[in-house]
């Protein structure tokens, strides 16, 4: 029975499953900094947009102040995720730790700290942090969960229909990989060419009347990024260029994290996403020059900071 | 006898022709504001930094009011060729007309206009304008001069040979496509890579260490770029790479036109400059998919304005 869940890294994704998993469980949050546990201690977490929750919840900086509990959900950026697991080492032998994280590999850095059952999983619902104690719900799209490693599937689908009682939306999937190969393509072209750009992921990310529109370019990222998939000998559980259409016509156009970064100067998350695209390319000896070349100029624009 | 000149166009480069040329030559200035015609009629023209100059010119906004010349320098930016070789339609039938902007096809535009003797003219000099009637000349390069369409070499000569004793650098070339090539694969490169990531062109251009470095990116975008001229049947004056290396080995980096533009908001020259070169890769059939990338994101960045 999962009754009480840690949620690890509060940031978007870490307060909206914090805030909502309230509702249902015993939540505690472990935060990097110590006045954000001491926010969220004082006045609780509030959530509005899609949602309008005033959740409370124990939170802390030390994880040695933190209570037991059944599910960790580590919900951390890439650059806080080798800290994060750290944190964790050899404490709370009897949870289960489940990642919510963009890119590949973040399962193995929690496993090398740890024997835990671990759950994957990638999220695609999104908001906006407005203070340490405050997150707005903007899209309510799913989060999907699956097994890692032998992690019993039964327990794959209790997390989730907890997550779901919450009231968020989510999905067991027996194979999580195709999804997170298809969120982790989405995410590599989205993400690096609202950077580069300065564009929200609007229409323009679909256009493909002129030669000179921004689709093109956009389809052949995916295209790329698809042959890669495919020398990985992963079937997509979505087509990208499909979820790219989809989300631009979309009512609001949707803020891509990176492109927040990188206008608040920030060290992104491209060698987590792109990076990882780019090494299972050369893995596997296919050709992935556009995210090469996205990747190059991401890393040379945080060099100019 | 070039005794009498007029400057087309008084943006940095024009400023600097024509603030250099009025110590050997009487200069006018054909301007697209009327202020700015006033400003320089009342004030002169001041040059700093690599030179130190006060020019006394005349100047309008409007072509008739202009006295006859022997020379029109057209130094606009591309977006202003169109107009400014419209003004000259009809008028000044005993003057040569040099071109002297960004990309390929300047010569074209002015010839659909008249038929002046034309000479085609690259120039690598550059500065920075503080103001409608003051221009500080920062990179003492040279400027290179071709006949277009059978203009006499002699008569290039001589041009060279004005500009060069009015304190400025300059080479005449009996073809001036090799250089026109070099530089445009240079800039292409250089301005779109610069705008896109925000840096001035400095050593993260010329660096190959980490697979993440810039200048990988550079050095294929130099590559695809001397494929097509290939393809075009145009061999290299400089390499584009060597330019870039040596450049970027300057005291101090030179911030490219391209990044400015996209620091102000103002439109680019990415159709002249990169779309040229790609333009050139459609029509012989040579691919030039990292060009076509950077082409796409600037003309998105300019959507997101």
């Amino acid at each position: 029975m999962v009754e009480r869940v840690c949620v690890i890294g509060a940031g978007v994704i870490g307060s909206l499953f914090a805030g909502h998993l309230a509702q249902v469980a015993e939540v505690s949050v472990l935060t990097r900094r110590r006045e954000h546990a001491d926010a969220l201690e004082a006045d609780g977490l509030r959530v509005t947009g899609r949602s309008d929750l005033q959740a409370h919840v124990r939170a802390s900086s030390d994880p040695d102040a933190l209570a037991p509990f059944d599910l960790g959900i580590v919900a951390t950026k890439a650059g806080g995720l080798a800290e994060a697991a750290s944190s964790l080492e050899g404490r709370f032998p009897d949870a289960t730790m489940m990642t919510v994280l963009n890119g590949l590999g973040a399962e193995e850095a929690v496993r090398a700290r740890g024997a835990w059952p671990i759950v994957s999983a990638v999220t695609f619902m999104s908001g906006t942090k407005h203070s340490d104690t405050e997150v707005e719900y903007i899209l309510d799209t799913e989060t999907w969960l699956g097994p890692y490693e032998g992690t019993p599937f039964e327990q794959v689908e209790e997390i989730t229909a907890l997550i779901v009682e919450s009231g968020l939306k989510a999905e067991a999937l027996p194979d999580l990989l195709p999804a997170q190969w298809s969120k982790l393509i989405f995410n590599a072209t989205v993400n690096a060419v609202a950077a580069l750009t300065g564009l929200r992921h609007d229409r323009h990310f679909a256009a493909e009347e002129l030669p000179t529109d921004l689709g093109h370019l956009v389809h052949d990222l995916v295209d790329e990024g698809k042959a890669v998939a495919a020398a990985a000998g992963v079937e997509l559980h979505d087509d990208p260029w499909e979820m790219n259409v989809l989300a631009t016509r979309r009512g609001s156009a949707h803020y891509p994290s990176m492109l927040e970064d990188v206008e608040a100067r920030r060290e992104t998350e491209i060698d987590l996403i792109t990076g990882a695209l780019v090494r299972e390319a050369d893995r596997h000896g296919v050709p992935a020059p556009l995210h090469q070349a996205l990747y190059r100029l991401v890393k040379a624009k945080e060099a100019s900071w």
